[in-house]
């Protein structure tokens, strides 16, 4: 790709950026032409200023008492935060969680393609899960040969997976998808993210705990 | 449960304990007996005395030299987080991720229980995954009444998700677990964790596009 690259944004813009685009795809799907960031601020819970200084990142401006083109704004939302492009992926562990992200088409929308998936069991190599076939790990650098994955998602158990990430990264991975629940670490230059699912638990219950009378 | 209400923690601290739980059960599992806040540090990137703070919430104080018992920390850790009790959840879409959700045995590890799915689709009503049968939203007062959920876990399409959050709360819900892009709101007293697998992609190609060398 030719592209001028991006600015390196701070984190918490790239989480709420995503929030402002499905946001903005519920306006388009219910027709609604145009959008203030006061409205953007009232249904997210997300001061109006920032969203505006978020946006300012886009060079994306609002037109006083108009507000934001929904269509436009939705377009160049997705198109900023890389969804249009086709990033490559390989998921590594290729249980539950494994096969419900090859599954999801959700993922394909949001600019990843999973191209392949790794497992340890000789039980499911093999296996094509919707077009993906389960391979094991001596397998892997044809796999980064003929599809050059940039991105290792890692759905397998939390005593595997700084190891699995050390691996990935050797074989030429240069982002890091974590799902388990360890917090992996990886050099410089390497894009990290942790997804736990289980993290978000502890918040549920701590909350539910701490309000018994609801 | 007759138990004492916790304090409410800071979310920033409920989301590093569940790191250091994980990383401690891989030192039982590797049989390690002691670990101090500074291995611990070095392993996760998180600043000791921030470890130590942390772990003052739980009451938990380290020997000079020795750090703290492994065993004790793990089990302490997962207590005190919830996941040694049953919470019992509802799913509310019975799609790719709601599926795996249920399929998933370490919802049940971290003291999560589906008694149920919900989905609109009549094709897939009457299903049973893992013993968890998927009903019309129509049934939904009957298990209500039975199984007394507190957590909606919403594994629906972002444009539903608001819709769904807000019947599920109408419902007896005093929980959402939010696994759409749309970041839903909830009256005050509503435990809410809004877990966007997409959310992190933004920052996975945003990280990728700028280091385009590696």
């Amino acid at each position: 790709m030719n592209q001028i690259t991006p600015p390196i944004l701070p984190e918490p813009t790239l989480r709420r950026l995503p929030w402002y685009l499905a946001y903005v795809e519920t306006l388009l799907a219910r027709g609604i032409d145009h959008v203030s960031s006061t409205s953007i601020s009232k249904a997210l819970n997300v001061d109006a200023s920032r969203i505006a200084k978020d946006l300012s990142f886009l060079n994306l401006k609002g037109k006083t008492r108009i507000g934001y083109e929904v269509k436009a704004l939705a377009e160049t939302l997705s198109d900023f935060l890389g969804f249009k492009a086709e990033h490559k992926a390989v998921v590594f562990g290729a249980g539950n969680l494994g096969r419900a992200l090859i599954l999801d088409k959700g993922l394909a929308n949001y600019g990843m393609k999973i191209v392949g998936a790794v497992d340890t069991d000789p039980a499911i190599q093999g296996m094509i899960v919707e077009g993906v076939e389960i391979i094991p790990p001596e397998d892997l650098g044809n796999l980064m040969k003929n599809e050059k994955p940039a991105v290792a998602i890692l759905t397998i158990p939390a005593d595997a997976a700084q190891e699995v990430a050390d691996a990935a990264i050797a074989a030429g991975f240069t982002a890091i998808w974590n799902f388990s629940p360890y917090r992996v670490k990886v050099p410089a230059g390497i894009a990290l993210a942790n997804t736990s699912i289980y993290a978000h638990l502890a918040l549920i219950y701590n909350r539910l705990a701490a309000a018994p009378a609801n």
